[in-house]
């Protein structure tokens, strides 16, 4: 199998969003780290409910939703500036620190690179801009394109269609579990980039490979390339 | 508007998954708590990503699916003794004490009573059984029909398909903040059982009522006809 492009999610995989829970922390001492779990479960229910019931939103919008509705359920009292200041966290997340030079030696390595995420294009651009990735990738492909979130096959359908390359020969790497094993089910290669040592989805289906940060990948598109 | 058939949700609504937080907290001591939320947030997480990729597969299955990955993540050993007495507290079920005199109520007073749920039949049949409400309902309608979870179009289109009414002259009763919400986007009546004291799930829509058992319902239903 020739993997010939490599196409990443964003949250979580290339953008860390430890920092959330940081400034969580400082904003509601005692409750960073629930406001950040509580708030990222949220956004993705969100992205579920409203792609299956084809009432679309903006990502950057469904996080703030997610993000409102999350401190109601805390009882956390979220005024503007904390709301703003949780949000443009958002719009300025860090990169993982190895990313950058992992992204190079692929691009070095003659792989067109690309991002799919739930992102809007602003966010998306953002994020990169912030992460000095500029001309690293060739699209920043948001699914704002087909109004569904992943893991709608709509969603995925970005990667082969903009390469003109059937899923199999398109490696996607992804931190969430559930979204390289719904690539999986797409027909994607997919490598899993378990940062915190996370069991396995009981989803009946696993992705190709896996590792513990970016670095991984390396060794993984070497291993496809002598089989 | 005229109410002329009302249908429930069955786990939170009519059946009461309580019990499943107790016997989790025997099996694993302080760990009850977090197993039950986990498990019902993996259960639903699963419905959604098998329902996006279109990979189906029977609630019964999925439950077991999210029992087994949420004690993995929770650190906890879960033997075939433990597994089974956990899966055999969801075939077993106690319906909520206020629910089969209130639709025996709505019965008597000439509604028509069917259940929409994402449990496979036989899961239904035995939960309907244990809480003596057989012959309350006219149908058991499982989203093993049409293949897709709540919350789906062709799920919540199964009512109005089997009563032949518009979906707003239907009720749809649930606990489950988010599938009432998202059958009022549907086009449904909605009223959430809110037994909880929840907070709104923040998606730009609302339940026509809500309450805090099923008790009120009824006023619900009074209001309705006076209007």
């Amino acid at each position: 199998m020739t993997i010939q492009a490599i196409v990443f999610d964003a949250y979580g995989t290339l953008f860390d969003v430890y920092s959330i829970r940081e400034l969580g922390e400082k904003l509601f001492p005692g409750a960073g780290q629930a406001l950040a779990e509580l708030w990222r479960d949220k956004q993705i229910e969100y992205t579920h409910l409203r792609s299956m019931s084809s009432m679309y939103k903006p990502f950057w919008e469904i996080t703030q939703d997610a993000l409102i509705f999350s401190c109601k359920k805390l009882g956390l009292r979220l005024n503007l500036d904390a709301q703003s200041a949780l949000m443009g966290q958002y719009a300025r997340l860090q990169a993982f620190p190895e990313n950058l030079s992992v992204l190079q030696e692929l691009s070095t390595r003659g792989f067109k690179l690309a991002v799919l995420s739930n992102g809007n294009p602003q966010m998306l651009q953002s994020a990169v801009d912030a992460a000095n990735m500029q001309g690293i990738f060739t699209h920043l492909l948001s699914v704002d394109l087909v109004k569904k979130f992943k893991t709608a096959p709509e969603a995925y359908q970005m990667a082969p269609d903009t390469f003109g390359l059937p899923a199999k020969n398109i490696l996607f790497v992804s931190s969430n579990c559930w979204d390289a094993c719904c690539a999986s089910w797409f027909g994607y290669t997919t490598f899993w980039v378990n940062r915190h040592a996370a069991p396995l989805e009981e989803l009946g289906v696993r992705p190709h490979g896996e590792g513990r940060s970016l670095v991984d990948v390396l060794e993984f598109v070497d291993s496809k390339r002598n089989t």
